[in-house]
């Protein structure tokens, strides 16, 4: 596939969202005297993400910071799983979980292959580009360039991010490649004309979790990040 | 100094971009068949840049991308050097130029000692944001995250490109250093409300030019690259 950038999913397809978001649940709840579920409590968190991103996208909703999205579902939870004893300071806490993700042990590795090889490099997340930035610093992700669809003012799978994240790069759609663990990510990008990697991550939301099946049209499936590096640098 | 994150001018602070400019010219210009004194030419080249930017940033002309003006200031070279022989292929080719610059010798170990600390290292470069990607990444570059005043349709030294760094980085102004040889730069960032380090770069302007003095006011004053990231990481 002849491609000049690829761009990565960071929430799920680099990094491990479901254990990082319930340990700080677990610990900052412990603190507070609080028991709950607390991996169930982030999923439920993720299962949020979705509907409201779409409600952003469709208009019904001002565009506002991931960081202020995830406090408005984490309010919600607060709620549905009696999580009162939270505080404001808490709150702020936990939604400074998904900056500080762990990385799958693949990424960095592949990453660094990708970034040896004359292919551009970057992040195309929901997250905040500063959010971003500061997770795959710590997480020691390394890229050549981090995008957010925070430069578009919305939020994927709104085609608008994935064209600006092409008009940034210098580079044409077709001639750009999503990677991504999340059929509807990489369909919308397909339909704004993108290419396409599915890697599939069947840890995503926990052990007893199963992979997405790929979405039918993927230019490319990989079972990581470095066999998507081998797969693209050997073509080049 | 108590900051979270540096933002680094590129072209003169960490590139020298006449010896690569005036390489890509002597190259360019032999093979079009015409002789001039290419370093010269570099040089009438950067001369029109300020006063461009202050035409696009005092509203006198409409925002385009750097690669555009570039190609402008190229033309009325051309027509001033009587180097008509260079046709539109050629002229695109020089542009390009910018976009595959030399690194400082001390520029990429310091910013290695700058990324290995908890200091978020960004760009803050007139350059696009592909150019300045590529470029970063050719010349060995690293960085956490790459910012070009192309973010804000706007060019520095507009109080806006450095208040969009400090606002996409999650940083207020003053937790937000500007680093770069050029006084005017940092004046203005300065004047926005960011904290500033002048790096002089007596070679800048070749052999025989002379580095600008420092700033008034200016916080910091560091000789390389690696003395800045050492007086800031002394002080976390």
């Amino acid at each position: 596939m002849d491609v000049d950038a690829v761009a990565f999913d960071v929430f799920g397809t680099l990094t491990d969202w479901r254990s990082g978001v319930a340990a700080e649940l677990a610990r900052v709840g412990a603190r507070t005297g609080l028991q709950a579920d607390w991996p169930a409590v982030a999923d439920a968190w993720r299962r949020r993400y979705r509907p409201i991103l779409d409600r952003v996208v469709g208009g019904g909703m001002p565009w506002q910071p991931l960081d202020e999205l995830h406090r408005l579902m984490l309010d919600d939870l607060v709620t549905e799983y009696g999580l009162d004893a939270l505080g404001d300071a808490e709150r702020e806490e936990l939604v400074r979980a998904w900056h500080r993700l762990r990385a799958w042990p693949d990424a960095a590795p592949g990453l660094e292959l990708l970034h040896g090889s004359p292919l551009v490099t970057a992040t195309l997340s929901n997250g905040g580009l500063g959010a971003v930035t500061r997770l795959t610093k710590q997480a020691g992700l390394r890229f050549d360039c981090i995008l957010s669809a925070e430069l578009a003012r919305s939020y994927k799978p709104d085609p608008q991010v994935y064209l600006m994240a092409a008009r940034l790069l210098g580079v044409e759609p077709r001639r750009l490649l999503m990677a991504a663990c999340h059929p509807d990510d990489l369909e919308a990008a397909a339909a704004a004309g993108l290419r396409t990697a599915f890697i599939p991550r069947p840890l995503e939301w926990g052990p007893d979790s199963t992979a997405a099946a790929a979405p039918a049209g993927v230019d490319l499936v990989a079972d990581d990040v470095p066999a998507l590096a081998r797969a693209l640098t050997r073509t080049k």
